[in-house]
């Protein structure tokens, strides 16, 4: 259908062959998805429409998932879904903002009219997406069987990514780190923070000569006292001499998200940054090593905390978690004690994130590619402390 | 508190009154906020962290209302929230990605210790951040009353903006205005989609000299076919000639933001095209004519309604909606029937999004403000089809 889908139509289907193997294990017929990143996953729809109710009915017995949306996204789902159209049901303009029925009620009334309501069916209770009043009308509408719960039965299957995404991770990171770059290139002193989130935003959509990037990414930034904080962004103050810049960010290709981090000093480094940056990578890189197939994820935690532990320094939240699609997974996680073992193909955003301190700080991170035989960091960066003066 | 507040501690004590006055009304002592753009309007707090769980607790006892969030958000709480450090708390990080409790039950227990399960407590129960899980940790928590809802309760008290918000949204206006003028001035043949993405969120981050901008705000944006839809992004193919771009994007500060739209030809336009656009303008003009204190949202979607129908055009979706922090606002809808009475100050984004034709369409839109003897335009483009070569 779509002129611009990210993968082949094969690769659509053989993802929802194996959640429908899942599904089918754990005794659910129809799974209802609201999570957008699984919807994309599965189907490549990409408008941003889940501000309004939306879902994903897949059917165990269909080869094709049924898309129900707003009438005026249909469109968006014709130029970005692999499905054919009759797979793809708007519903009507007015039950935007209507107090009488949403987008839930149609979604309802489409399983109803198809029997979808006297097969085991399951949500994903967990979802953001689904409200407690959508849920209040899944619980009311009559289905033959309490409603199952599926919740990151997807997400878990987005965990090993295949040679495709691959691919468009290892072109975000070149994009993340073509960010990383522009921002070490406008960093001066007097030239106002926002120009330099400015040039940030650019290089995330310009990306490289051979592609380009696509959804804009805020950029987690700290300046000078912020630097303690992670999730912030700039002012348009000026930059001074003697300010430091923790910048998270992440390069975005068909929505693949690899993130990077960088410290950068404007001016001469104060010795305990350089102290924290020192531990920093030593921890990284214990880590990073740590990180091979058979592992468990707490395992990295435990190589990281064992290098920074002996130091003055301290870290006390995770290092890390699988990243893909719109950044974040929440599967695999870099943590203590975290039992999800490592596999090839599985990509992690490792974010060793110093912010124990107040008034400064320090980050370092890379998207990792665990392989057979260890990791490949999708970034090309040096591991330095950029001073820039 | 904080070194960045982007309003005078009284205004946020104003605004907390009057929340307090409709809490009462409803007969809540304490209402739990998990909106993001709600716990901004009242507290200044910006991180982005609200993928996790946190809550803004407002007592109707208490002057300075309790914020619970993630350690490491703490000092994003301190940098950017009016109160004082006591009335930030922070929950442990391995509660992070944790199976066996979460913030939520952090929240709870810090509730719990201040006595405050024994009060009449609501939620905003049709949040996508209010979970089912977090709503069945509520509503198992033993608290001494039913739990209440107070949805869209501080969302409502945003309607009507203060002059401090209305200079942010003219900021705004401008900074979106300027975001087109770099589309306008990035798009011609052979120019990559992506290129023209980044020229234009540089310009978003950017701002004017006098104020910049802050947040990444993702355009929608149609290019030839896609100009049917929405929601959808850019890619980076080369522009071609004869191209049509609609073009939905926004200028922020301090979050506050102004929506503005234009349709961007490149090359002759062709004779249907010229039309839409002209029945458009006449019909935004319509509408914003009757957009006028004492009248209802209904009768602007009317005043639109009587231009586009009698033309061979057609429209079925809403013209717009109150606007404010972070973009829409779920209130007044410029929609047939709605009996939402217009008073003054209030923000509304009237987008004459054109979508009904098959592989393509028009976009105009701007951000209106409601004055005494009608609207005030908080952009200052022509209404023009912008034809470039």
């Amino acid at each position: 259908m779509s002129n611009r889908l990210p993968f082949a139509r094969h690769e659509f289907i053989d993802r929802l062959t194996s959640m429908k193997q899942e599904m089918t294990r754990r005794g659910f017929d129809v799974a209802v998805l609201m999570d957008p990143s699984n919807i994309y996953y599965l189907t490549g729809y990409s408008g941003l429409s889940a501000y309004v109710p939306q879902g994903l009915i897949v059917d165990v017995e269909q080869e094709e998932p049924i898309f129900v949306t707003r009438m005026m996204d249909v469109k968006c789902a014709y130029h970005t879904a692999f499905m054919r159209p009759e797979n793809v049901i708007g519903y009507p303009e007015d039950m935007i903002a209507n107090q009488t029925g949403d987008g839930t009620d149609f979604l309802l009334d489409v399983m109803r009219g198809r029997g979808l309501l006297r097969r085991r069916i399951a949500v994903e209770k967990g979802s953001n997406q689904l409200t407690l009043s959508a849920w209040d009308k899944f619980s009311g509408a009559g289905a033959a069987h309490p409603i199952g719960d599926c919740t990151r039965l997807v997400t878990w299957l987005r965990l090993v990514k295949s040679p495709a995404e691959i691919a468009y991770m290892r072109q975000a990171g070149q994009i993340a780190d073509g960010a990383i770059m522009a921002a070490v290139d406008a960093i001066r002193p007097g030239v106002r923070q926002c120009d330099v989130g400015a040039a940030i935003l650019a290089a995330q959509a310009r990306g490289l000569p051979g592609f380009g990037g696509d959804h804009a990414i805020q950029p987690n930034i700290g300046i000078g006292p912020t630097t303690d904080s992670p999730h912030l962004t700039w002012t348009d103050a000026p930059y001074q001499l003697g300010q430091a810049t923790t910048l998270e960010l992440g390069g975005s290709r068909f929505r693949y998200v690899s993130g990077v981090s960088r410290t950068i000093q404007l001016g001469k480094a104060p010795r305990e940054l350089v102290d924290l940056h020192e531990v920093t990578v030593a921890g990284m890189e214990a880590a990073a090593e740590a990180a091979r197939p058979g592992r468990v994820c707490g395992d990295v935690w435990d190589a990281y905390d064992a290098v920074i532990k002996p130091s003055r320094f301290r870290k006390t939240s995770r290092i890390g978690y699988s990243i893909g699609i719109d950044w974040l997974e929440w599967t695999a996680s870099l943590q203590s004690g975290n039992r999800t073992e490592l596999v090839p193909n599985m990509t992690f955003h490792m974010i060793c994130g110093m912010w124990e301190q107040e008034g400064w700080g320090y980050v370092l991170s890379e998207t990792f590619l665990v392989g057979a035989n260890g990791v490949e960091s999708l970034s090309r960066l040096p591991r330095q402390l950029v001073v820039v003066a």
